[in-house]
């Protein structure tokens, strides 16, 4: 028994002087915290490396072009205070970074999360994957950026799965650390006490991450926004509303489907083809099947004439069956996606065969956009991190980076076309404010996608809260209701072949606020305006309005479309709901009336309606109500709506809706404006800012909703 | 126009050119897949090292001592063919591992599972963490090893968080592609077709792999844990039942609740202290509270004198108000654990601290074993990943390994004692076989308790699907029966206060089956010297069975206690259930009368027994019902039930029941055979096959069950 005993402790011994002579089991992952380096590379922007940052990050994938001129206009702000007590180390070929974070401060971002707004104690592993019904990091857009109330934001430029830990992690080193209680009597007790810090855990020897200032969380998210390239300004026709067919249409199902849009007086600016355009899919060949679209060209062309276009699903493995399958094969990656290979969009080759395909296949004879399908997971189907691709890259970098790479790409084509694109996408990341694709995706629980939408504000991304099939007329007419508030109104009936008239008991509601996106199109456009010229989102959380007080109730349900205009959707089930207003006057959008003034208020809005409410003196320009979006030079009279009794006023965006001529220049801004005459009555009047701004619409009406 | 358009493409072609000229942007990354040279360890035990294995891995944390003379007993099979086709190779700091799959085989182990039994076409990131209703490789024994229905073994030894695909990634160069599907028309399409290879991304530049031939997987399974040290051989006591006390109770409590588990004639054989035994929880002090028990060295002596014994529940984290805080402090973790500080058990000082304090507290006053908690996760409580330790490992690593490292630490300190000792703890790893250490946990859905109990046996662990309360009397009586044919019966008090007899209506159906348990008593510790001298888990899956045939119906719901003893839990709510048969008779235990013959049978048992079944041959050894397990020497009369109509033969063994002198051979075995005599009648005989063997029983006596 001695025997034993000491050998034993022996060993036991032994393994601890080996550890503590050599210096642990990797010395470096002793290396000391060093502060970070912030170093400006923008008004208001700096950036701090830590160890080697790695060849490609999200940034470089996305292929940003800072808007500098945007960011001066911007101001100059210091460098926030707190950051500069953020720091990181570089030790097991990771790297470790932490910021502060004080007593009250709350945290928003880290990804597209469907169930919560606010993230401070939470953990993230932000992996992009389809969302699966948990706020875990694993989302169509794990964008490693998070904006604090205390009005700054932090980028992790890093395109591998991080570890975030929001203020959940307790270090000895911390100067606030929690009173310890004792579980057996201390009936305060927690198993969760407050943490003093944010720290992430990068596996890689080295990143560069980004600081934006604010002072407000909406300047961080306009520097955010404004340095990955400014927003992605739409074409108008993107504004107008969408329809998916079932998968298997045939151009004559098309056609008919367009003519029932039209006798139904139903909005319809471009509809969506699903796998069966094409030969192939999943893998796809990305060439028309001549079976069900004998004549692509003519087909598109007779579309367009119509004024509808045509959005392409796709998802980018290729199907040994394409045309250009051959060209492609030798750079693709070590798996497959259903057998179909996955091109390395890092490299040239691929690019160009894609390219030079998709350009004359679809684009030149008039196809708008695509959906961008399974770029996102799920991980049985995808490839597998253990993946290489021939650029050198690894299956997890190539995972968090491909929807970005795709949508770059695919932009370019239209881009040199001088032509504007709006489509769909499942996957994304940190970069993408200026390209001009909306996630969507399967989950469909209606009050998840309106958080979502909410969350989409804060990291430079854009979401549709899809309407697919719902269980009664009430849900259908809800959905629609919310739908038409989001950057993309769409109807994806790729499944079930629904139509806006499936419940033909609400079909008049439903056209109803069809018909009302239609006619708020200056003001949307207005909003996106602001999203590429300033940065700022078109639809915004509460959290990003200065002033709002929650009052300790998360507010996930409710957001800002635009400047002037508060949207708080209502869900089947519901017959009343809490509306959290900011500061000041609110007015119900529908009837004028005063709403409330600042805090909660309790709405019974009736089934027809949607909660809509505009500030005191916000303007609401508006067109006469059309199935189709306004064509280019298209003259359409000017309702300008006025609330509360306020003065008010609006430099009101205009362009051709289709072209990029607005990045040189060739725009217009009328400016509207309500004041008090001699009578003391609320007036309105123009003021051209651009020569012959006014020259486009037929006619400026004025109406005043609250007096 | 154009001077954007050359610049984009310019750009883009730069980007491609620049990774193409720096040879990919890790030109590590494309390294070739090399395969494995397996070198032999072990007899039928092959070991292959890829890169530069780290220095902490599971078998060192769990300082496996191997059992190579009971391995050279087991044979020397050759290295399975199909392996000889696994691979590795280190790219981007990390290390790919890919071993072969034909396509009918099937996959086992991957840690403790408790959904499923079959893993191929499964993906999991092996974490230790609480399980969290998902197997997903979260859980409190995420094993890196797994068992091939075709007769092999294999054990990734690395302390990180390792991603699986066992049978999921679909490869370019695989030699039995699938064939390709076009979704459009062919109704056959799958979203994850076949895939012929098991992939595993290790995030380290460097592994360690071992192979365990079969030909048998139970063969496989017998070579892992002999390799670990063999099985943990419990005190006779820790197979008798036990009770956990609520949280704070006091000793006057302790005494109460033994004088009624007497009264109500049922048996206790150790019972179980939570926090309130100390002054501190959530951190620890490990110090007795002296209001709750003032005399602990006495009430201990007390509880043995009444033959029971005592476990102490604990997590292994320090609160300042503990008497050895001082000492330990320096030498513990970057972040702590609810504000608790965490000994680097890497490290010799902190271990000598807690060896010191929790002998004199508590071995030397009596105490028997520990339940150690809080191991597993949180991981909002737990250290995070970014945390280090004074030896040098990350928090990852430690995470992996704590829990390994306390039960060898704890194991120790009983073992200078030649004392033995059963306790329970919430997360493990590999290595763990020969630990005296049943897992638990919080999940309590009893369907997949009983799953991970079949997984148990895969892996080299214990699991108890323990009973803490329930809703009906028939939930708590199924709950009951079923904890009684684990590696613990274990009522689980702690927060309700629930006794055996909580439901009066169904207490003597509880007693009975408790009382099978200790009478069983011969039969559970032959199962488990089996364990210890053979590496034959006292659980064994019905995949652990030669010739056992699903047909295709996954087994998750009944497993094998021994060599003879086919156990088929019932679930509330059940009236009958299926049991699937290996080949040949199987028997009745309750009743004697044949069951069936291999394949599936119906069975309605009634509630008031559970489905019990005996292979045809089978000789079940009992002992008469007690309320304690037999005292070191004590004599009692065996009864040996024989069933079926085949002769049959068991050698059974017994040592004192309480030290490690069988490990220096002072232990007995005394043949039990069953022949036909000259009347061609069943008989029965004895045969000493260690000297004296008999003398440990009070005589020996026959029963024939089924004739």
């Amino acid at each position: 028994m001695r025997r034993r005993r000491i050998g034993l402790s022996l060993l036991a011994w032994r393994v601890g002087m080996v550890l503590s002579l050599i210096g642990g089991l990797g010395g470096s992952v002793l290396a000391q915290d060093r502060p970070l380096v912030w170093s400006p590379v923008a008004p208001g922007i700096w950036r701090a490396r830590v160890g080697v940052p790695e060849k490609i990050d999200l940034l470089k994938a996305a292929r940003i072009e800072p808007r500098l001129a945007a960011l001066r206009q911007l101001g100059s702000p210091p460098l926030p205070a707190p950051l500069r007590r953020s720091a990181g180390r570089i030790g097991d070929h990771r790297t470790f970074l932490r910021f502060p974070l004080n007593a009250s401060e709350q945290l928003y971002g880290f990804g597209l999360n469907f169930k919560r707004v606010q993230q401070r104690k939470r953990i993230f592993n932000l992996h992009l994957d389809h969302y699966g019904n948990a706020d875990s990091g694993r989302t169509h857009a794990p964008v490693p950026f998070y904006v604090s109330s205390e009005g700054y934001g932090v980028l992790i430029n890093s395109a591998r799965y991080l570890t975030v830990y929001a203020g959940t992690g307790l270090r000895r080193d911390s100067d606030r650390p929690p009173k310890i209680r004792d579980r057996n009597t201390d009936k305060g007790w927690e198993a969760n006490p407050d943490s003093d810090v944010v720290e992430v855990l990068v596996p890689a020897a080295g990143v560069e991450v980004y600081l934006f200032a604010g002072p407000t969380p909406l300047e961080v998210v306009q520097r955010y926004n404004l340095y990955n390239g400014g927003g992605a300004l739409p074409p108008k026709w993107g504004l107008g509303f969408t329809q998916r067919v079932p998968t298997l249409f045939k151009d004559q199902d098309v056609r008919r489907e367009v003519d029932d849009f039209d006798r139904h007086d139903f909005p319809l600016d471009f509809i969506g083809l699903e796998p069966g355009w094409q030969t192939r899919s999943y893998p796809c060949s990305f060439d028309w099947d001549r079976g069900r679209f004998p004549d692509p060209a003519g087909f598109a062309g007779e579309m367009l004439a119509r004024g509808v276009r045509l959005n392409l699903w796709l998802n980018p493995y290729i199907s040994p069956d394409s045309t250009i399958y051959r060209e492609v094969e030798p750079f693709t990656g070590s798996h497959t996606v259903w057998n179909g290979l996955v091109p390395d969009l890092l490299l040239r080759q691929p690019r160009e065969s894609y390219s030079r395909h998709f350009k004359k296949a679809h684009l030149e004879i008039g196809v708008a956009g695509y959906k961008v399908d399974e770029v996102d997971g799920v991980d049985g189907w995808l490839w597998p991190d253990v993946a290489r691709f021939p650029s050198g890259l690894g299956g997890e970098q190539m995972r968090q980076i491909y929807g970005l790479l795709f949508q770059r790409l695919s932009t370019e084509w239209f881009r040199e076309r001088n032509q504007r694109t709006w489509g769909l996408v499942r996957g994304t990341n940190a970069g993408a404010s200026s390209l001009p694709y909306v996630i969507y995706n399967d989950n469909y629980d209606h009050r998840d996608f309106i958080t979502a939408l909410v969350n989409s504000g804060f990291i430079g991304v854009l979401w549709t809260p899809e309407v697919r099939a719902s269980k009664t007329a009430e849900e259908w007419l809800r959905r629609m209701q919310a739908v038409c508030f989001s950057p993309l109104a769409m109807l994806n009936a790729w499944a079930d072949g629904t139509k806006p008239w499936t419940f033909p008991e609400v079909e008049q509601q439903v056209r109803e606020v069809a018909m009302l996106r239609m006619r708020l199109l200056p003001y949307i456009y207005q909003a996106f305006s602001r999203y590429h010229f300033e940065g700022i989102p078109p639809i915004r959380a509460m959290y990003l309005i200065p002033g709002f007080d929650d009052r300790g109730r998360e507010v996930r349900d409710q957001f800002m479309l635009g400047d002037s205009l508060l949207v708080a959707p209502m869900f089947a089930g519901q017959t009343s709901r809490q509306v959290a207003l900011p500061p000041g006057d609110w007015y119900d959008f529908h009837t004028g009336k005063l709403a409330g003034s600042g805090g909660l208020i309790e709405v019974t809005p009736g089934l027809d309606k949607i909660p809509l409410f505009v500030r005191d003196g916000g303007l609401i320009p508006l067109i006469p109500a059309a199935r189709r979006t306004p064509r280019p030079g298209e003259k359409l009279p000017l309702e300008i709506r006025h609330y509360g009794r306020r003065t008010g006023q609006l430099d009101l965006y205009d362009d051709d809706g289709v072209s990029f001529d607005y990045e040189r220049g060739k725009y217009s801004r009328l400016r509207l404006e309500v004041f008090r005459n001699e009578r003391g009555e609320l007036a309105g009047r123009t003021a051209e800012l651009t020569p012959g701004a006014l020259n486009r619409y037929a006619g400026v009406s004025w109406s005043f909703r609250s007096e």
